[in-house]
């Protein structure tokens, strides 16, 4: 029998609100056994762009990562931000390591090809990119990796990424060792029947309800990709995701979001 | 037999030359067997502070770290310089991994006490502060801990610290496990005999020679703390300490700094 990995991803909605992550943390250090955790960006990055005179620069709408926007969320997520955290978990004794993927070449990514848009210094990646056996060794060790969404080409390249990619891609490739569950904190309750309605949760989608939810038009915009990729981390062997809000869904006895299975 | 492990420190006067640093990865890349880089700051974290509207703070002298230099050094070493360094390891198959004191738990100092200066966010240490277990089991999973002068207390609170301090006791600290030699990289390729000549370089220094060297006045000024230090490390286990410049103190064969022995 495989041994359980719980993998965790938060993004600005918890990391921007000092509340909200303090009882984040207290609840991520309370799971049992092997752990990961994955978080995006926040104000930070923004604020310290606009402290330094580096403008958020736009393609058609899209966010571009040029090397001055590099050079900060560099310092913003792999510096203050995942520095802060793991100081936090520590003093709970929770033995939080931080990394990005050029640690320990833990995630080899791609810079994005340029087609239309050249998105610049970003990493595309699959769960190809993870060095398993390193993760496995830090694991073995009983350290709790804790990922900021910063990457690296393996020829000296930093490369910027997105943290839900880097979460599932984690979840997959470790699912040839360990019975993975794959939990996406966000800003909603779960998948809500009725947008407008926070009671609404859908307690449970499987595999093959997805499409009959789409085309019913109970899923929709937004959130179609994101259970999108969470299928297709199933498929590849993740065993369960839940969706939901960080303040209830790693709470022992009270995982009250969105449970997606085969 | 102890294994040996080299435990290389590097400053401001490498880091802040590009074509430097990169001669520096390359011999430091090439060392055999096991190894940790420690790095200090740079110009980065002093021009981030301008360029952040923050000036450095000064008491009596002394560089005092507030909580706004907390967070610029933090960005600068553990985010910036830290995981460049790394992403330029890892170009060259050196399993790099960069961590803070926070990270593992690895280095837990402690915040200076307030005599008549209060310094801020600084951390002080000795030997008994490193993870001797945990620092071993990341060189048994062949990985490069590459460390960054930010350390922290246990209870949440990151703080900046003494590069050769903390090269010290992790060589001190990781003797009773391995033979442990530390390379102390600085601008002058050794201690001279004669500060204005480069050539006058002092090839050995035996502990009990030290002090007859003091009177006599051969060492003197800033390389007396220096010296004292390094014997301090050797009285306390470290095999042998080298003195010199990345040029030539990481060369194969050609080991030209000031050797220090018991």
């Amino acid at each position: 029998m495989k041994k359980p990995l719980t993998i965790v991803k938060i993004g600005g909605n918890v990391i921007d609100n000092s509340e909200q992550l303090h009882y984040f943390l207290e609840d991520f250090s309370a799971l049992p056994g092997d752990k990961i955790l994955v978080h995006g960006g926040g104000k930070v990055a923004t604020e310290l762009g606009v402290s330094m005179g580096v403008e958020a620069k736009m393609v058609d709408g899209r966010r571009i990562t040029d090397i001055h926007t590099l050079r900060i969320v560099t310092m913003a997520y792999a510096g203050l931000i995942n520095k802060n955290i793991v100081a936090q978990l520590q003093a709970r004794y929770c033995n939080a390591i931080g990394l990005t993927g050029a640690d320990g070449n833990t995630i080899k990514a791609v810079k994005r090809p340029v087609k239309t848009i050249d998105y610049g210094f970003v990493g595309d990646l699959d769960e190809h990119s993870i060095a398993v056996d390193t993760i496995s060794s830090l694991l073995n060790a009983k350290l709790v990796p804790v990922f900021c969404a910063i990457t690296h080409d393996g020829d000296t390249q930093l490369l910027n990424t997105n943290a839900d990619t880097i979460a599932s891609a984690i979840a997959v490739a470790m699912s040839a060792a360990y019975d993975t569950t794959l939990i996406y904190c966000f800003e909603k309750k779960g998948v809500l029947r009725d947008v407008d309605d926070e009671s609404s949760i859908l307690s449970e989608i499987r595999l093959d309800e997805f499409a009959a939810l789409q085309e019913s038009g109970v899923i929709s915009g937004g959130m179609i990709p994101k259970l999108h990729n969470a299928f297709e981390a199933i498929k590849s062997g993740v065993k369960e995701v839940y969706i939901g809000h960080a303040d209830e869904l790693l709470k022992q006895g009270a995982q009250q979001g969105t449970r997606l299975t085969q």
